[in-house]
């Protein structure tokens, strides 16, 4: 039923598939009402994480309720987190914004790239991809229980975060390339719909467009490979 | 039919989906042995093109004989095609090596990323997942028709072209970071699988072994992004 996004919301709930993944959420302090694992599984848990409400169930049980297809041991239900976004936190430091990337797998690896570069927060529009998708989870790697993902207005609270000294850097075609020179204190980077790119009215929010150069035939790059480009040059 | 991987070999054939894709298959001269299209693509097309068995059929048809879930105006069935590697003209330029990558997403993204950067050459290991696969093309955005792939034995190719000069740089968790230092001239990039990284046999082989660096608490990036930021960092 949570494999559904009307549930998921109805129950401020989601799913969580796959060892690793349900190991990271345990890791890393998620709110998990149930897990569903097992019994192998379940003896090689740490009796220290105080796990309660943990079922054990067959391998061939596990796989009628997970979406994925590999064989699985574990399956755990989590509550959503919201996170109030305080733009005085977004300070100094470097942070993502995405304007309806709508890929799962597009959003999962930017999260894992926030992951890797300690990017603490991710802003997306309200018609982004939902961040509880099946697809997203497992692309983070984990991530999605480490990064911070605020939904918001982005005309709004990158006009604020302007305005509170923060640098919106959007990324376009026809910016300044990121050779050209570093990158600014309290960088956030901004990226757009996989197809349609930044729109016009948050393109005027940018204090500046940056483009990366390339010397091939390609018409672009992928969302979440242009986002490692630049958050390295933002981070390094 | 062509949709399996045992007859596409059969034919030395495979298929390409999606107006886009099909539009470059064309401007890539790619050899194009029938296409199935609405009328109102076959309207749109330049007559200059030249293409012979070109048939007509509805949307309907299409979409029974396409993999792809989106309305669909076009599919070519376009023939393979065998590149001769030919170690001289790696040299002086730079090229990417995949060693086992087994997701159509990842070396769809890779060719994209080539393509982007005008690297022409990418070299395979014969266990990477097949380029033909619907997923490589689509995600390739027409790097397939662009980007020269050589499925070869990645020990011997890479130890022959570093005798012949050429500098194997191989992406891994303990090398030395990409931030210190500019990449040598003939640079070969190397990759590994998506969970088990480059094995010991190729990490033998190569002549220097880098690393991205991260702040954060991701175990790693996606093969992919890896690729994006180490091709940047290689190609300006």
């Amino acid at each position: 039923m949570l494999h559904q996004k009307k549930y998921r919301d109805a129950h401020g709930l989601f799913p969580v598939e796959g060892e690793k993944c349900v190991k990271e959420a345990i890791l890393n302090k998620a709110k998990i009402k149930e897990v569903y694992a097992t019994p192998e599984w379940i003896a090689s848990l740490d009796p220290k994480t105080g796990l309660s409400n943990v079922h054990e169930v067959s391998q061939a049980e596990l796989q009628k309720i997970c979406q994925q297809k590999n064989p699985n041991a574990a399956l755990a239900i989590v509550e959503q987190q919201d996170h109030k976004l305080d733009i005085d936190s977004l300070k100094g430091r470097v942070s993502i914004a995405l304007e309806s990337v709508r890929d799962p797998g597009n959003l999962g690896t930017i999260i894992r790239i926030a992951d890797w570069y300690g990017i603490d927060n991710i802003l997306v529009t309200s018609d982004s991809v939902e961040r509880y998708n099946h697809k997203v989870i497992q692309s983070s790697m984990g991530g999605i229980f480490r990064v911070k993902i605020h939904e918001c207005s982005l005309e709004e609270t990158l006009s604020k975060a302007s305005t509170n000294g923060a640098h919106v850097l959007g990324a376009v075609m026809d910016g300044r390339s990121i050779q050209e020179s570093e990158c600014p204190e309290g960088a956030i980077l901004l990226f757009g719909n996989e197809s349609k790119g930044i729109s016009p009215a948050l393109r005027s929010v940018c204090n500046e467009l940056i483009r990366i150069d390339g010397a091939g035939k390609a018409e672009s790059l992928n969302v979440g490979v242009a986002a490692g480009i630049i958050s390295h040059w933002a981070c390094s």
